[in-house]
């Protein structure tokens, strides 16, 4: 059996990324973990958190096959545009964050890592660089080549994926399509099947309207649009229970009996997701052909250097990542 | 001090409604409870269920002023305009049921009760019946002659308020107007007030867009109308925060500061509300000049005469009208 490794990149090197780095590195890890970064920007990080952790260089040419020792982190150098000054945003490093994602996907292509854990990202300032960017998610879906991704957040018991993400309010409904929504369910299926191990997934559907509609009263989606394409889809031994009022459904009954829930939008999902799971929830892209998860906050500048963090999020990360790769071998 | 006594309406004759109030029986209140229902009813249903509670007939005439002992339960006999088979509709009892909200109702305006606490009716069977109705809520406005209530939900530990209710997701955007959020926001923040005794209000506001708009990028409601209209009521005094992203507000750091939650739809506050207080929330009717607060279930017509219910909600929603009328001195 081949050893498996993992690509951590720290993303916007202004934020909290490289401190979350180091400050997981006082944790052993199962699996060999390779932060994609500068190792200046950790060096300098670590001497003001005044923390101490080895770190230790790897190169292409000389992977690690074991854990990295307690309090040292494996590091693949890669070079920063400028110096970083914490807390603060600079265009001049958008090429370099891309370069460490970009390092990261192409190695889980090849088989060198066996997935990925992204820290956040700053989408403004690499769009100020003057390179179109709409997010982690998008730019690995093009790295991979791959038509439709799915967003799923996860937490300890509970698991959310969405049939459309970043959408003005009024733009959802429209966007709720047939063809939508059975690409959305397949890869969730699909997914929850090959990537967590799960035969038969249950997966709980909301309606789109409150009350899942109340029978065509509170509008029409779920009678022309839901229940013909779960039927469709069940047709083929889909386990799809729906579509079912999203205020009913985030409820101990039915979150017992099911492996996912798939929300109609942002708002209707998450809320409950980052309720339950509060600083301890992971962002899942579906589709790719890789696996990549993500900690579910942003960058948090303000925070940046200041050791008020916590890494509850990135290990939920790690763990959910550890996790999908050894159901998928 | 005039004692202050509560009118429980059971809801549809055919569901868990008259169970409940049975059930409920066997735990003394602290005020005279009054259940205005069908005495025959309630003896059939308690035959039925094999509990053995004293029914007391109360007109008003004779109002009690103590409360009524355990295992006793005071009833104004009303009477059904047929028979009732459990858990079988019957339109023929869709006046009755009208007349047991309006004998409530009514009794609030006059100072009989000092509220009411309503167990869930049957919206189809009484629209059947050829009356049209469409809810709870909307009978009591139109009894009290109040233009606008407002929806509030709660549990222990949170309150969500709803600027819309029951439309379909596709007419929610253009029903967020200036005017509508002010007059939502003023009665909320009157009522935590009045009724419920909270000086100065922390109210937390969430965003119509998903990342409350994200500056414009997913929808400008936040910028254009909701913004604008918070900073308007807080130039008046009002301790209003947002709009925030609901996946963001929804998290201890925020809710540990509020009083209420002030969501814009349906799908947005109530998943979270009923995940943390599921069995235990109750809905409260807000605007009105009487105090109304409800369970937050169904009519369970396939439960009703098995016993298997909890009385949770009810229970929740007799307090929660106990405090709010004490406070409403």
């Amino acid at each position: 059996m081949k050893p498996k490794r993992f690509a951590l990149t720290p993303g916007e090197p202004a934020g909290i990324g490289p401190d979350l780095c180091l400050l997981l590195a006082s944790q052993p890890q199962p699996y060999p973990l390779i932060a994609i970064t500068s190792r200046d920007l950790l060096l300098e990080r670590a001497a003001q958190l005044g923390v101490v952790v080895d770190l230790l260089p790897v190169t292409p040419q000389a992977w690690p096959n074991v854990p990295a020792p307690a309090n040292s982190l494996y590091v693949w150098d890669t070079s920063l545009g400028a110096p970083v000054v914490t807390g603060q945003l600079d265009k001049a490093n958008a090429a370099f964050v891309l370069q460490t994602l970009t390092r990261a996907g192409e190695g889980c292509l090849d088989g060198t890592f066996a997935g990925m854990i992204t820290a956040p990202v700053h989408k403004g300032v690499i769009n100020e660089s003057g390179i179109a960017f709409s997010g982690h998610t998008e730019f690995l879906a093009d790295l991979t080549h791959t038509a439709q991704v799915v967003m799923m957040l996860a937490t300890r018991g509970l698991r959310v994926a969405l049939v459309t993400t970043h959408l003005p309010l009024r733009d959802i409904a429209d966007a709720i399509t047939p063809e939508r929504l059975e690409r959305v369910t397949r890869i969730l299926h699909a997914d929850l099947q090959e990537k967590f191990g799960i035969a038969r997934p249950r997966i709980l559907v909301c309606g789109l309207n409150p009350h899942a509609g109340e029978g065509g009263h509170l509008g029409r989606e779920e009678i022309d649009i839901i229940e013909p394409t779960l039927e469709r889809l069940r047709s083929e031994g889909m386990d799809l229970r729906g579509p079912l009022p999203a205020d009913t459904l985030f409820t101990p009954k039915y979150l017992e009996h099911c492996d996912a829930v798939l929300a109609m939008y942002h708002d209707q999902g998450l809320p409950v997701l980052k309720y339950k799971g509060f600083g301890a929830a992971v962002n899942i892209t579906l589709g790719l052909p890789i696996i990549r998860t993500s900690v579910d906050h942003g960058t948090a500048l303000d925070l940046a250097g200041s050791g008020k963090i916590d890494t509850g999020s990135l290990q939920v990360a790690l763990e959910t990542a550890y996790q999908m790769a050894e159901t998928h071998l």
